[in-house]
């Protein structure tokens, strides 16, 4: 038994199986992926990575087990391996990429982590744990390690959420996780922290300018996915810095130096399609690098799928929840696009905008 | 300048005014006032007591007043006294005598704490001040210190707030106090924080049943106001002892000794005030004091005077946050009244509400 | 399985038996019993009582235990109880009456948590138990509880101490708890902790002058031992306040008004017996109850018992540690005794004093 | 005014000028310096770096000057950059390169960071400035942010300082910061933390295993010092993984995936300098690369120039601290030196090594 300290969970134990997982370079690699991305450039302390990550997630897990021990043991290792194909700087550039899911089963398939895992589990059947509840639920294992801890790294207070709480009053119905009437306010507390945590510190601006500009690095550099899959943020800068374009290199030098972008156009208004591309190649033809269209997708209401047992019965959480039901108009609130253009170029853009808009 | 240690803010600092105010034995009586009543009952670490609080909220007063200096000084004395009315055991006997803040006005007025204000304020100008924002609005010094300190001493994870980041984004405006556009977050967090710790900890049904039951005891006693209005816990609870009265002393000892009344029947069906009290006196007919109806006010809309600054304008913060409305729907999902019993009188008490609902 | 919440602990799980033990008014009576006396004279927030860290105790009793499942059940039970025999406002009148482990074992042989207890222990078998390491150990469960606990109250720096590596790392030997090599760290934390408190929070001389001048009221008030083993605070304060005595009315008003005594003079020159008496005779005769005389016992090497396991041997902490060993002399540097007078009578005795020194 | 938001010291404010400090490519490259090495293989949440250290170093610093305004503005800023010229892995390389503050001194002199320091002070001032007591005495503003930050993120119990209570009672004298009696426990307290954090955290052998390594690797690949000066962690691993010599890459990507060395060896006898390069020699040419000796210095007394002042006078804290002159016994106790080796070479390693012991 080997004991990892932890400030969110004191001491986190791994069996012997779950230390060879974490000892193969897949998973060492994960120390060298910042959980929160560029979050870091507006809190300076969220250099938490998603190593840390990924075991507080199988120790929670563990802890839920403990109170629901008809869900399999192989869940544990999907909520340790649950991360294991994210790119550097996590979410970053999940645009240019397959979403990171894809790479975890890539990697679980083509790693020396899925040897091990293979001992004990066929792919298949550790691609469908891979899809637990305890993992990938609205009220999970994952989410609740991330709140806290990034609430922990920023210094933000609102990913406080109690825990033993929640974890004490999840109950495994064979097909989801389901919060006891006891654990009704945790479980609120949990989907509005996360609410709370998006528009300061998921989607703070700064952050969002950084992603936007490491996005047009590594899309300009043409990295193929092969050599992405596996890259860790070493590989990935010092390839950027080292790169025969200058605009690559101007760009993660920008980064780097925390000359970042400033925003020229923010708005609330919709976009169809077309338009979003329409935008982004008139703002490509006329500024080239310099200007950047950043235009996430709606927000959807994600929460739907936390369910609650109430009076005997199972019901979901937005049914009996105001609060719960009033976060998709929160969201809508907080959702805008952006154009982020080279201070220099940001009154030149400004005006070429108001041609469209 | 006095220091005083105290484990959410650090150290607060009295001038020689302060210290004078606080050295009066109205001002020390309120280190035997909980803070929470009997909540201590089902949050055995909840002992905490006006005293702290009434010295955080001065604190917090004064901090907000350094970024806006043209406050007046007397709202931090203000801040420092609101609470010095407080009966034994804060809220719960605000049914039978007139409400705490009335009290405060009758201590300021005969104390010898209203001494000490009248070397600089007339009586006439401090009961203004007790009417400040800064302590008497919906988002003020008073609830930012409550809901911090309550959660600190409970350990529940609903009152953590960024007191900081909202103290440096409240701007006084000559009426109100105004949150500015990058406190708005922790101003809903503040509100939320608030409105998750009611029904968890404020009006925890343990602590509701034990208010009740002091409540009857203090009634039975008929201890007139004037004896009230300067008790602390110590000579309110040794009274009730040595009662003369057999009821009483039942009521007290069952209270000291945790054996509680418990739910006989609850409901969110709300009744006019007649049948309130016709159903109080058929109990009283019938059961006397083992049997207690309580009735909590419906709760109101008390978020409407939170304001924000958004672009230029002063809003009210539940125009622009869904979060906030939801509040109101929230509270009434809570809310409820209650008949509690004697263990050994429950099923008959059931029985015989079963006649009226 | 009862669950009480607690900010030190997180949930604490009480059993079926445990939940009866709890139940009694003896332990009940626990909810007002201070912690730690008249400390919170000096540290307002230090209102924890004697009823949490018993439950904290026992909780950690239980985590060490599963380390170690040798330690016999009953060994909880008396972690549990170990302060039921807690006299008001805790060590403050140990001086006037028998140790509270001697009165402990009155309220096991009298009370009825005594008659819960002997349901599986005899009276003889449970004495036995109130001694076992896991409770009266030089690090044992009560210490590390009471640590942590007072910092967390007070919100001194100097209690915090990494529990779940000591927990995990003392192993019971059928003699005694030994701390492993991994937890000798966290071992000498704990000492030094405890001897960082004692100067700055148990030994603060607001709360030394208040306790001298409540153990003069009750002296003066000559409660008989029968009716002090059970009071409560209310019970104590109460009796004073309407003494008959004039003397006692005032110490009692001016400790809860913060009128305190001042220290009129100061030592750490060690007297013998004699001159002491001799000293408190003369004051008393001279000043009355205006000058207190605090002798305090010179402090005692406590900390021997504290085993380590080092390269496969059993050795004294203090053995391997130099600064466990600079311990005793730290003690030394802090240990004096004190004249205390009411302020109009300091100089007085300052000048009465100078007679003798 | 911009506000950093910051775990520990909650928001700390940057004015103009050193927020053009901070602005520098030099000061952001501090972002890419972990402050703890690679304590991280054995803490992995110690991912923070030099840039929030020295950003808390710098609101500590304002803090003291709030309480000593005549304290010069300049130690301020050096306060901001006195780690400005740590390598890649802080402490790792300063056996191969000059100590890091000499590099600082290079960095001011040739760096952007340097131009814009100029522009208000002369070099040599600030030189002068880079030792004063607020930055670079054994009680400072530098030691009070590390062990803070340090116990924060690791989470370790030992770093626990009550920072304000020691802010509060550090004067300045003229030539050094002396602290006041009512902050002597807190300066006990920080040293005594300090000297738990060495050998728990800071010479963690995990940690010091793959600095020895990692300083192997960089020692075969000569990187000059003119490289190394301004170098990230980024440039530097990204340097070792390309390296043309096998042994290089080996050893980076054996830390990398933390595979790693092993103790072969490991003593508390003190060698002599020609002893400690014929046993590098020896090991050398057996071995190559595959064993490195790690023979740190002995520990120095520190602390020896804390000062205090007591009824008056200024004296050592050492001198009146029983406590803090055990400090230096403790140093020697867990001082020691080691021969690591590659798993497969251990056995041949220690075999060899009976030769010379």
């Amino acid at each position: 038994m080997k004991l990892v300290h932890d400030p969110i969970h004191g001491y986190i134990e791994l069996d012997e199986f779950t230390r060879r997982l974490v000892d193969t370079p897949e998973f060492q690699r994960l120390r060298r992926i910042t959980q929160l991305g560029f979050a870091f450039l507006a809190y300076p302390s969220a250099r938490h990575t998603r190593f840390e990550h990924s075991l507080g997630t199988f120790h929670l897990a563990k802890k839920i087990r403990t109170h629901n021990p008809e869900i399999e043991e192989g869940a544990l290792y999907a909520a340790l391996l649950h991360d294991i194909g994210h790119y550097p700087f996590s979410h970053t550039l999940e645009g240019l990429y397959p979403r990171h899911e894809e790479n975890t089963l890539w990697v679980i398939e083509n790693g020396s982590v899925g040897d091990v895992i293979r001992e004990n589990y066929s792919t298949q059947e550790f691609k469908k744990l891979l899809k637990h509840p305890i993992v990938s639920g609205d009220i999970d294992a994952d989410r609740m390690d991330y709140l806290v801890r990034d609430a922990y790294y920023t210094g933000a207070a609102y990913g406080v959420v109690d825990l033993e709480r929640l974890v004490r009053n999840l109950n495994f119905d064979g097909k989801m996780l389901v919060v006891e009437e006891k654990g009704i306010m945790a479980a609120q507390n949990l989907l509005l922290s996360r609410a709370m945590m998006y528009p300061t510190v998921y989607f703070h601006h700064t952050a969002k300018i950084a992603e936007a500009m490491l996005r047009k690095a590594v899309e300009l550099e043409e990295t193929p996915l092969e050599e992405i899959r596996l890259m860790d943020e070493i590989d990935l800068v010092s390839r950027l810095r080292s790169s025969e374009k200058r605009e690559v290199r101007e760009l993660i030098r920008a980064i780097d130096d925390r000359r970042l972008y400033k925003r020229a156009y923010c708005s609330n208004k919709e976009l169809d399609e077309k338009a979003v591309s329409e935008l982004e190649e008139a703002l490509q033809d006329e500024f080239g690098h310099s200007a950047l269209l950043d235009y996430p997708p709606k927000p959807k209401y994600e929460e739907r799928n936390a369910f609650v047992r109430i009076g005997g019965e199972t019901k979901r959480l937005s049914e009996v929840s105001p609060l719960v039901r009033s976060l998709v108009e929160m969201k809508d609130v907080y959702w805008r696009w952006c154009i982020y253009a080279r201070e220099e170029a940001r009154d030149e853009v400004k005006h070429f905008i108001g041609r469209f808009f």
